[in-house]
């Protein structure tokens, strides 16, 4: 399937396949198609990295570049994604790039367009190329994924890539377990096991932070800021426990001193703006497989 | 005038000239300016459609485009759209598209400033480019608009283009005829004869739809959505006494269900995307136009 | 400093190799950098006229432009000026060009961050591009800054630009005077002396005028418009009794009627345009500038 909507539907070898093309293109390596093409980005909830990342990754592989803003356009009248997608394909664009609110939102899409899906993000779903680029890190500093320990730790319930992260590093081999205040814990993720923060720095290869989706929370009660990065989060004093050679990893934005200490944030177990780096090779990689399998499907 | 005001200001070989050179664009040929132009797209009222479909034909052309959003703007502290226009020309730009709130906008700068004005839509007046592309995709399907029955049909009074595809498909030599709850018609729009929609489908080469334009009606006793479709509206049952042959037009966005029901949007007898394809065509062939246009008065 | 963040960073030889860069660019000449940059347009503050001016040039140097609206972006989710700035870094995009609300915003980035930062506004603080116009606007038509009479003319207390002009011009050899009403004067803005705008007329060679800043205005007992007009603003008599030869500026918006009277902005001594039409040519002398200059450093 030319479209990228979720890890689950990739295979270990896909997944393979993109992570060797974005260390291609981190390489210097370019590549671009043989013709002109279009490509949408539409964004339903508020984003600058990753709409950014994606536009940088397109602009690099010399495609044209449409960008919508949910505020802005027809969708307000009352249009159906559906209806915005076709009309899209009628005018000529072959790769839409969509962030929703909706979970699953591709769903009444896919089979029915002619266009590229690159999910940017669905709900609490999935973010896949998030994903991409943190299997990209993590291979970079240990070359392989077999036999490492991955503690996910934070806002387990309301993230988008704590369960699709989970079970494919398990696919790839590691071992990884959840770390994370009792509220947020998601018993529907499968059978992963729950650490205490402080036993997580100490057994981790990666402490794979995650952001406090606050503006998905739907209650206002959420924990006092400082009292969360004390009981949870990770501190000067907890990094300093961490096993040598071990990394810490973020999807950032960062909220400063609730999930991680800000001096953390650029410390040198840090790979959170290599992360951001790694997006835009990860996403070129993910837009070319697109146009080379919608190329193969007309040919 | 290389400006694109409405279609009352172009003659018959005008608007014959635009549709071969879309028509040109559509088979593959493409053309682009001998040196680098600007074009920006100012929209002062919420659009996808007719914005996206503007700038894929720019970027098309080879145009450099800036996009501006009202909600953004410099508009919010008082400058007047003169003043607006008379800077973009200053900063090098040639071709402004713009849509605005208020019928004949335009009036104010024409013969005042050095840029090419393209009309995208001006209050309930006009839109002159959807008013191409519908004729392309009549042309298309019936190669002359002589003896031809076009019923334009809903919420007359608040259309952009329907006085305007009126005055033009009867000016091509075709027959056409209103249909329309009693308190959209619009004895303004001429001598115009109006019909039931139950007589319309029966009678129509084209049954052209409008979309009703919530958004410019000033009170909210809206007729209820189901009562409109089955008293008003193109339903299956009257889909299905439509002429053999017959076309089905919409502007979109389409309100499902209440103009026209759902499933006839990609029925065999529907050009709803069709016109959107054609739309990109067209407005390729009205920039290039333009850009000539200006050109020759320099020269 | 690759970083173009104030007029008082400049020295006076780094000005005049802007101004004589911009002429050159005016004349027709260009430049391109030799590798695929990309800029990215960071506005927190509404604008059109610099953003769209910052942008052509950018264009015009052949960059890869990305922008960002302040409403739509993940600064919502409180990411810190720094954190999204590293962030753009670490995506690979090479200059910052930035308007915020708050002055010396930039503080926090200088030195810690390997992009180019070139400022575009800070709250009430500087607008160095818009210096640097005004500026090339005044030599184009005297050839030199000695000996000139500037009256600065207006909302003092608020502008961006009075304090960094002022300095500028009078550091470049001009006599530089103010005149304002007396609750928008401005004693910490240094040595220069108040005149009415009655002899303010009489003397001036240049006749900058600046925009009533109602947004930054912190009550709303804002003057009757037409007042100020006749009190402190440019009326037509007023105009009549300028000097042979002397010009009328400003750096647009205009409150028409308000500054100055309607009939006035596009009369023969005024160079408002013309200032607009300069702006651009001298954000690519800053562009280039920062360019060169990060190269320089990495060699």
């Amino acid at each position: 399937m030319r479209h990228l909507l979720n890890m689950a539907s990739l295979s270990t070898d896909e997944i393979y396949s993109i992570l060797d093309q974005a260390e291609s293109f981190k390489s210097g390596r370019n590549w671009k198609p043989s013709e002109e093409l279009f490509a949408a980005n539409l964004f339903f909830e508020p984003s600058t990295r990753t709409k950014f990342s994606f536009e940088v990754a397109e602009k690099k592989l010399g495609l044209q570049v449409l960008n919508f803003e949910a505020a802005t356009s027809s969708i307000q009248k009352g249009e159906t994604l559906y209806d915005t997608v076709k009309t899209l394909e009628a005018m000529g664009i072959s790769l839409v790039v969509i962030r929703h609110t909706e979970e699953n939102y591709y769903k009444e899409l896919i089979g029915k367009t002619g266009v590229s899906i690159l999910n940017a993000g669905d709900g609490c779903g999935h973010h896949p190329t998030q994903s991409l680029l943190d299997l990209m890190t993590i291979r970079q500093e240990f070359r392989s994924f077999e036999g490492l320990t991955i503690v996910i730790n934070g806002d387990i319930r309301h993230s988008r890539v704590a369960r699709s992260n989970a079970e494919t590093l398990k696919r790839l081999g590691a071992n990884v377990l959840f770390s994370s205040p009792p509220e947020w814990q998601d018993e529907t993720l499968g059978n992963f096991d729950y650490v205490s923060i402080d036993e997580a720095v100490e057994i981790a290869d990666v402490m794979m932070m995650l952001r406090i989706q606050y503006e998905r929370h739907k209650d206002n009660t959420d924990r006092k800021k400082t009292d969360y990065l004390s009981q949870y989060g990770l501190t000067i004093e907890r990094e300093q426990r961490m096993k040598q050679g071990s990394i810490i990893m973020h999807p950032a934005p960062v909220n400063r001193d609730v999930e991680i200490a800000g001096e953390l944030v650029e410390c040198e177990r840090s790979r959170i703006f290599k992360q951001v780096e790694n997006g835009v090779y990860v996403r070129m990689a993910a837009l070319k497989r697109a146009i080379k399998m919608a190329t193969k499907e007309l040919v």
